[in-house]
């Protein structure tokens, strides 16, 4: 594998280059030209091509792309064939929502600990996964190695929050809460920001009635 | 307010823009310069004015931005002057969340029905909000305007249930649902995918620890 540095474009696709191979081999395609993947997935065939010479170029004139082996090499090269400790901060229903999907942990993302304010859920389990109170983490992040902290608690919560986690040696904050958090530059961090999401949305609603 | 076409990467930063204004406002701070948005956003000021200056530009030389007005005319370009009729469909943790999450509302965003499979939830309800069963979803659609049909399903769920939400007029869709829907042009779509969230992630841990 080629170790250069990937546009961040190029990057924001894979993931989906990911999900459409791995449909195609749970319907045992074994390969698919730039031409079918392009149909499938609405990106043109020389997109494909170009993002995928990125990585070496995975493909042979007149054969196509091998699926399983593309598969694999996005994989790796989006860190999925190694693990992940996770830790779950926030236990209301988005933070239970994340603790109950198991795709997650099929990928290797592995929640190993949930942590709330609130004292009564202390003991309560989500898959068998332990809820403790907040008070619990810093031991916590002493004993364990945490890759992945994610953040579904309000805002103030998770600005109070933060510096914890980075003193106890997390690598990365995925972050819900409705803030950009101020971080060392070290700590790699991805924002899933809702209501810019449904902004976004009401945007192009009122765009698209201005055309018509 | 002019009308031009304005680039998607300006769209994005907006609700950006958005929140740090409202925060400016619940501190009462009347006006801000392009420097201090700078300071606070992390993003430079002369891409501040150059983002600002597509819509007519609001600062003014030596007193910038009056952050009422600019909050409010942000709010305008992102049609959250407007209300809109939203349906949730899917009850579980993440649909959940979502109905529960005031701001929503607050921002304009009404949840007036809420879709399950479950008819255990039938009659139930969430902030005062009917859960009904899906097989309601098509005579629901036909008495009321909705704008925004969130959905929080399983992939196979969205796919069947995408085409009778266009055939009842939705114009949006929110889709949660681990697919990309294949939906008629005018049909607006914003998709929050989240396991690509998390690949981008891992992904950047890895890019971090081979740097190191």
């Amino acid at each position: 594998m080629q170790e250069r540095e990937i546009s961040k474009a190029v990057i924001k696709r894979l993931p989906r280059y990911y999900r459409y191979l791995g449909e195609l081999l749970e319907h045992k395609v074994e390969r698919i030209s730039s031409n079918e993947l392009s149909d499938r997935m609405q990106v043109t065939a020389s997109q494909i091509r170009q993002d995928l010479n990125n990585f070496g170029g995975f493909g042979q004139q007149g054969y196509g792309y091998n699926v399983k082996y593309l598969y694999n090499e996005i994989g790796k090269i989006l860190g999925l064939d190694k693990t992940y400790n996770m830790i779950i901060i926030g236990a209301g229903h988005l933070g239970q929502a994340i603790a109950n999907y198991v795709k997650f942990e099929k990928r290797g993302f592995r929640i190993i600990g949930i942590f709330d304010t609130n004292p009564d859920l202390e003991g309560t389990t989500i898959r068998g996964i332990q809820i403790m109170t907040d008070d619990k983490l810093p031991a916590f992040l002493n004993s364990h190695d945490i890759d992945i902290a994610t953040l579904t608690l309000p805002k103030t919560g998770a600005e109070e929050i933060a510096p914890l986690l980075v003193k106890g040696g997390v690598k990365a904050i995925w972050n819900f809460a409705h803030t950009d958090l101020d971080l060392p530059s070290d700590i790699v961090v991805e924002n899933v920001h809702l209501s810019e999401s449904l902004m976004q949305l009401s945007y192009n609603i009122n765009r698209k009635d201005k055309k018509k």
